[in-house]
């Protein structure tokens, strides 16, 4: 199975570098099944999969070709990154994107909400319902500080798809993503320790840190292949680094996979220097190809990756479910789990779990993928539409969320304040980096592709337009 | 008000105390009021109060009379502490005790759960229904940091009967208290630090420190008045105390309410010495008595009280409803709500604000507290029956725990492994101490007292007299 998947993403990655021009014909099945030594079904399975990626046509007895349609703007510049230790800021700045409440009044592309208004959703909301009126002593009072087994042998379930055989005991339910990061980083750090971190890298990472008196090394990151392994390596023989804490699938804000041979790498990488893994998995399931991609979790032997997920970003953030399946450290990160919230909910934990057992989940997952994915092209085709040509723009493969950068001197935070005056708000680049950087950067949020979504990139585009004429 | 109510807890602490004995006549209404220069009104809503605690009975023409009937067994000690910071130990034993789902097939008088089966709660539970079903993308998505305005709002107006005016602005909503004391430790200490507490004290916020690398200082705690201010007073000089943490309104595991007068004392020596009050509150609108007793906080000028609570006691714990309201550490306290867990969901949220907007928490809330003042007495009457006499008992004057002592070599670690195999399960004494003392006693919930509930306190009773005479 590996063999088709390395060669589409090699194959890919090559496509998108620009070395297959939109148009080209790609090299014939029979070629690369000799160039890589592998079968000439392989070759055709690793072309099917580009071509669900969008990124190979077929035609009739001619091959496979680049699709013409497809103008990608520029990618943004390989992160640069310092390459020591800081205290984590932008407290304020996060405060003020994500505290305030959801509101009508607003289009907030700058927030992380999944589209929650799919029929396919149906299901869970009517188990909720269900569960919430039957008053069952066992399902409203505390449950087991592990979570509801049968939602844990569900997950487990699940992660299969990510290539991991994990136990239901293995996995503790936690309060969303969050508690899980949380509970991951205090159960194998201490105060003062080196965290190493994606650049541009989740904010809520970082603010954990920046809460447990940790430092964060930001690491350059490529856009289309994550983490540079050779920055990583230095790092790791330069600094007490104690873990590595990544988004390796449909990466936040970048939208990359990070490629199976890079994950591996990494790994053995951490093994070298006995540090942990912190692998954020939330956007996985909503790879846009199929079958999804592998964790690097699902390489991992001696424990040391500790995965965390949630379903707040492919189902219903307000159900507030997520989990940590910790490896090794499945002691300290329930103790962690247990100070923190006591125990999770039981209702969302039966509903969820009913959910996945009746079968919703991958229908839902097919249906979500496919809307993402679409709402990706629409938002390319806007940003080239709206913003002036000069904006590198990111390339997502799954999730929902998109990356723009502008010339080094612009400054996003102006534009938001810009922005809200005309009811649009987007992420500012900051808020992704421990010492503010990227504040020529922007997110924005394509899990729904209205008319007023566009409206609100034109105005977006427009704003920017201005400022960088000023 | 002031007045009567310290009249009240006067003599409730002397008949508590035994200084009149079941049957005696109290002194006169004139005559408490010459000694203590009030009017005969006040003296008399003061025995109005005591009559609702059911420590003061009137007879026409004859005055007020020490109940007959209620024969108290012995108290337990005060504690005796080492008072020095130790470091908290015992998450073995938590774990053993709190670890688990809820199960048909044990007696869990060892769990703090409430009983829940009460038909004044079903509004509350046709909301969580209805709201959940709604599918309302601002009900489901992420709510605001800070948690809904509207239900902060109906927090806010709750606290007033504590005396407290907070506005809705100045409170978080979290996932169960939990959260909120975790929130408070982390806004106001840091690992190291010294934090003092009651003994016994809850074992959650022991674990938290244990968590956090913090010490806890145990304090002498009596077990009608609370934590000895004395000893306090000596371990703020003596030790680098950075918060004092405790539950003065119908104290976990102990059940008394700290009299006015201390409370007031405390709250000065914590500004003198300028450390932080940690209040867990998640207890007080348990309390028998009527109006409920005043929190620390609303004596607080200063913004130096951190008062922590939830609805897990009074209504339903599934809910994972809870808040803080921080004082001066609002900042601090939001950073961490948002490491934590991000923001708390929605739906449990909005329904509660509805239940309580609509009228429904202060019958559902008289309805319990008389339940649980039967149970008080249920209780009391079973272990008098069905216990050695030698054991001492706390007389809880709200919520739904009473606290046995046995002599001082009794080991209830053991007696629990025996009660499980009858399928009663108590909490240990030991994981109410951050040094694991108080082995000999043991927390049981009478929360429902049902017949089965009667059985399974002879069967604790007889277990313990069967150990006691080895």
């Amino acid at each position: 199975m590996n063999l088709y998947r390395n060669l589409a993403e090699l194959l890919g990655a090559r496509i998108e570098q620009g070395l297959y021009r939109p148009g080209d014909r790609l090299p014939s099945v029979r070629s690369l099944s000799q160039e890589h030594g592998v079968s000439l079904s392989t070759v055709q399975q690793a072309y099917r999969t580009l071509e669900d990626r969008g990124l190979a046509t077929p035609r009739p007895k001619s091959g496979y070709f680049v699709p013409p349609a497809r103008q990608l703007p520029a990618l943004p510049e390989v992160s640069r990154t310092t390459q020591r230790p800081v205290e984590v800021s932008q407290w304020d700045q996060v405060l003020q994107q994500i505290g305030g409440a959801p509101t009508d009044t607003l289009i907030q592309l700058g927030r992380g909400r999944p589209d929650i208004s799919s029929p396919t959703l149906k299901p869970l909301l009517r188990s909720l319902s269900r569960l919430s009126r039957r008053q069952d002593l066992n399902c409203l009072t505390y449950g087991s500080l592990y979570g509801d087994l049968g939602l844990r042998e569900q997950i487990a379930r699940l992660m299969l798809d990510s290539g991991s055989r994990i136990a239901a005991e293995e996995i503790i339910v936690t309060t969303g993503c969050h508690e899980a990061l949380l509970t991951a980083l205090h159960a194998v750090c201490q105060p003062g320790d080196v965290v190493a971190v994606e650049s541009p890298s989740f904010h809520g990472v970082m603010q954990a840190l920046k809460g447990f008196g940790m430092k964060a090394l930001e690491l350059p990151t490529d856009p289309l292949t994550g983490v540079n392994l050779q920055a990583l390596e230095l790092a790791l023989e330069q600094w007490p680094i104690k873990a590595i804490q990544l988004t390796p699938n449909c990466n936040n804000p970048l939208g990359y996979i990070m490629p199976e041979a890079n994950k591996r790498a990494l790994l053995t990488l951490a093994q070298r220097h006995d540090v942990a893994i912190i692998e954020d998995d939330v956007y996985g399931d909503l790879a846009y190809s199929y079958p999804r991609p592998r964790t690097i979790k699902s390489f991992d032997e001696d424990g040391r990756v500790l995965l965390c997920s949630s379903v707040s970003k492919t189902l219903i953030p307000g159900l507030r479910i997520g989990w940590i399946a910790p490896g090794r450290y499945l002691d300290r990160a329930l103790h962690m789990k247990y100070m923190c919230t006591g125990s999770t909910a039981q209702v969302p934990q039966l509903a969820l779990a009913e959910f996945i057992k009746g079968g919703h989940y991958e229908p839902h997952l097919r249906r979500m993928r496919a809307q993402y994915q679409r709402g990706r092209d629409l938002m390319s085709e806007w940003i080239a539409r709206y913003f002036p040509p000069v904006v590198k723009v990111s390339q997502p493969v799954g999730s929902f969320m998109i990356w723009v950068e502008m010339p080094e001197d612009f400054d996003s935070h102006r534009l938001n304040r810009l922005l809200v005056e005309q009811g649009v708000q987007i992420a500012t680049g900051s808020i992704f980096s421990a010492a503010g950087k990227y504040r020529n950067c922007l997110r924005m949020n394509y899990s729904t592709t209205s008319d007023e979504v566009e409206q609100a990139l034109r105005i977006v585009g427009e704003t920017v337009a201005g400022m960088l004429v000023e």
